[in-house]
């Protein structure tokens, strides 16, 4: 039985039946706005809070203050925990990131601190943008290598640019198989409102909930509610109303019960 | 708590939960003649008049003049408050405006003479053409950085060249992420008519309205209606009517009642 | 309160709420046989023998004759105007058009002669395949200035290769923010058959009928005829017929009423 | 009241109300096996055979007995015709007929022996594949403005690639502007069968039938049948049957005249 | 009345009301799976056992002991007919066969040996592949010029990439204008099957059956069944059910029907 | 009658009429996340357990660790079988597999050791990305012929990029011919969940179940479900429930028969 890294967000453990696999990679994938950041800060601080694991978030946006406030406004606070050696913020360049420097890689050092179980990546797709077409996946499995190597169970984000539409992939250079757990977040248009979805895609080693679940950003994070029904197309972002089972089978029980 | 920045209307305000996170980046995205100047110029405009916010905004388009026209049409007269100090229309070329010559920046001078709250950039996307495809995301950087740093309340334009479609993208270079709140501007047909839907998709840092509502541009600017209802697909531009449930309930009643 | 440029076309200067502002820019976008050559003449007709001013047809197309003609055979005879000094077709590539000769532009020498107040520009894609991939927008803007400057209000057509389909864009090279003013012709298949439909999508600084409106082209010119109604996705080119409420509500009301 | 050019084919000179307006420029667009050729050799032989204007046949395909057998299943025979000085097969390669050699047209020799008042190029979408990408307007003009020169009523067919799709263009290079007339054919698929439809989408200087209407090929070439109904997008070539306004209606009066 | 080549399968050979005319080219397209090869094997085999016409297959794919084998499961023993000099398994690459050596083209042996009336080119596609850019169309010309010359009847494969979808085109790079006949094979969901549908899309010279018949591959080779019936867009692949007109009929009489 | 090659998943084998065919290549081409390594393992590890021939198993994913977790959660000791020397895994680059070297090819050492029957590459869309682009097909080519001369039944999995999407290829550069069995995984949406589905499209040289088949992956490995009834469009990953014939027919017969 695999050690699982709980997220302590119960619906979502539950939709992982109990986790991510220890010292695996996952990736959220989703377009601006759905929350990926949240979800990654959500992870450590429950790391952090619930489960004595330390973390680091390492982003590739310049401006640390707006993580520091963002995660405030939901209560969690950051810098105390980083005080506390039990949580990093890493800001830094892609190039920086990958290269490692005197033998000695960026991580080393933040690692040797807190001594972290998790850590999460802020953005693949900023990554991506960095590294020449063809080292795509190459770097990103080194990435990915180095934090397996240190016993990281990693959360990496990747930004798709498109909002809604049938047709779907999930990352623009395929870099979707080095992982071992794909969550997609997807904007919902449902009743004339721009809802949001969750579904786990895969869960390398192990069953996992299949269904597509609303959830909201709420004052605490991360809120998973009940699974979306009667509707087909949710993945698309613009689904419609399906017909029930129910309401055809009453209605052709109504007209055959007619006298 | 936040402080936050009223764009002065009042639907608006109460659908981003009392208005813009005070120094934040908000990106407002649509196609041409969606309204997208008016809504920056009313951000200012009401910053002056209705919350002692002086404001600037910088256009890339040559033709000033059609702008304090256009302004006229809609009450606002932009001249007396630059004559008063609270405003100022920056007429510029976007490598002028990334670019900063002898130290001194091409903003530095009206943010001096005029202290501003507030900053429009009309509009994003012209300086993503002005800018070599790898360096897009980092001279956008720079720019909202720079604002950030002159603690302005920031609103900046951003013209997608999709009328309608299912497929939809925000940005063509995924400069979405740099901003703290999107919100969407679309041509919506309905009942043959080319109608407008607003949708707020994204705010760091808050709860805000997910419904997309239909907005006008009256004689007095941008003017924020009910929310859509009814319809499936509105992001696409081209949304069908939806079976409503009490429809498809009431005949499901009216069936099985019969004798 | 601005001036307004009639079109001399009721129902258009009706959705126009009394025209084109004096001395904007308008364009007039739609595939192949729409009839923006048709609208464009008919302005320039309808200024000279309604509103007596004088007016400029600019045309790409190498053949002058087919133009006489054709506006002969809507009983406009362009030669008679021409020779009465109201009216002149410039015959021209774009390449003469954009750059000015020893300080004088092409159109100096006509406007000189007959003093014009409106011209038309067909087309604008004719232009911009004639321009330099990143020169587009520039030439286009300097011509549009230089039009503003001479104080015309002028009419450009610009030719969309895409006959239907669901996902639209007004121009390939996103020219359409230079204008003040954008009219949308489409293509729109209705009970079999090939009809045209017209909508305004944008009037800087006036409200605006935002509805589509069926056209046609009659031995007159361009005759608006009433609004579509009952059809969703007009703008793709090949709408359906939509429920209408009355229908779902009164089969409600026969299901109900029964005993 | 221009001369017409009648095509013979009664009902299509029906639609085009009397014919081609004659030394204009008609296209026929049409993907592979719509019938382009047949049209095109029906539209000379019937100008021999019932008009007494002689025709030239100039086709790129490299087979020209091909033509004359395909055109003898349909009881035309070529030879005879071209014997009597009344018709005549030019099979050539696109850059010959675009360039002159000392001063003489490819076209003018056959010309000067038959005098024709009608001419086919098979096809326009060959010769855009041998003109360099910016030159094909320019050639695709030079070659129309000789046609013209020569007052030839002349045919172009056009090879569109795609069979069927919701989103259609004409031609892939734009080149539908310099032709007077447009007729588009369409496979459809209707009640699982491929058939075709015919539709005039532009006539200059004249009013046209805009039905979309099936045809077939007979054993004596191109018949043109009722117009189509009771289907939506069949410009797609994938229509979907429509429901009826009587049907709505009448289920209505059915339910609502129920005691 | 041109003589025609049989295929022997009899569905096929009414559905071209004979078969394919004597000495011409006919394409068969389809992608993957869908029975090209057997279809090509089959019209040989036939030749040689019913009609008594000998046949080359020509193949690209190097393994043609897999070909033998196919044909063996659908109890065609070709190297029984290759013995007796009926039939000639050509194994090759595209470029030994377009090109001549010594003035001794490739086929001209098999073809003194044998003396064939038919010949099978697996495929057009894997041709297109070898060949640069501008010169496919020219290459597939000459081929089927020479096959024509040695008044062969050719069926040349095409395979096509894409397995569903909306929009459909034949052919990559448009060879299809190269030969007198087009048979389309597609797969078609119908009731979560993964059926097959086959239709003959162009027959120059003749009339053809337009309709959309289903067919297998059976162990006795391919079988044409009925046309499909009730369904919209089968050419898509992903066709949906249409309401009947019968249905439709039968509920408005019986709604109208009551008292 | 044809050796088969037992996949040891009954359903399956059932839908291939027994299995592959004993030295064919089989593709299994699924998105990330559908299943296609863990079918892979299972195919070698059934082999070994079940038929008694023994598997190679080529990744080119850089972590073997993961392999022989993945497995152990599924019940498979893979090192148990490796010890046994009836399974091998080869962790290997695209590059190295593909060359030879002084005459040896890499699998030439672990085919003398455990002289195996079947071989897994996971996966050509990998071995695709290294090869330049004209020589893919040849490589892929070489190494499928090289399989087959060692006599091997093999298996060759292939991600596809797109997860959803009406339009739908199977390979990007067309690999897909040189396979003698193709196997489809899908996502498909049913329910608000995401389902998996799995269809055989090609069995050369056999007949094969044609249905689109529901499978989990369960803590036994694939498990094949029952066929999916009453969606059309499942191919496409957003399939819509049908009407299905016995609803029409029983509200039809519901109508009529009333008094």
């Amino acid at each position: 039985m695999m050690t699982r890294t709980r997220t302590g967000i119960s619906e979502l453990d539950e939709m992982l039946r109990g986790g991510f696999m220890k010292g695996d990679s996952a990736m959220v994938v989703g377009s601006t706005g759905t929350g990926k950041t949240i979800l990654g800060l959500q992870y450590l601080v429950n790391g952090v809070t619930k489960f004595g694991e330390n973390g680091i978030f390492v982003t590739f946006e310049q401006l640390p203050d707006t993580i520091y406030r963002d995660a405030n406004s939901l209560g969690w606070d950051l810098r105390k925990i980083e005080r506390e050696d039990k949580f990093r913020l890493v800001c830094t360049s892609p190039d920086l990131l990958l290269e490692a420097h005197d033998g000695e890689h960026l991580l080393d050092e933040p690692i040797r601190q807190i001594r972290p179980q998790r850590i999460v990546i802020d953005s693949l797709s900023h990554l991506e943008m960095y590294v020449k077409e063809g080292e795509v996946r190459k770097e990103a499995y080194r990435l990915v290598m180095y934090l397996r190597a240190k016993e990281l169970s990693s959360l990496l984000t990747y930004e798709s640019h498109q909002l809604t539409g049938e047709t779907t992939a999930l990352t623009e250079k395929g870099s979707s198989f080095i992982v071992d757990c794909i969550i997609c977040l997807r904007f919902v248009e449902i009743e004339s409102s721009m809802r949001k979805a969750l579904v786990v895609l895969k869960l390398r080693g192990s069953d996992h909930d299949k269904r597509l679940r609303e959830f909201e950003i709420t004052s605490e994070g991360i809120k998973i509610g009940a699974p979306f029904s009667r509707y087909e197309g949710i993945m698309s972002g613009a689904p419609r109303k399906s017909w029930t089972e129910e309401t055809v089978r009453s209605w052709t029980r109504a007209f055959e019960g007619k006298p």
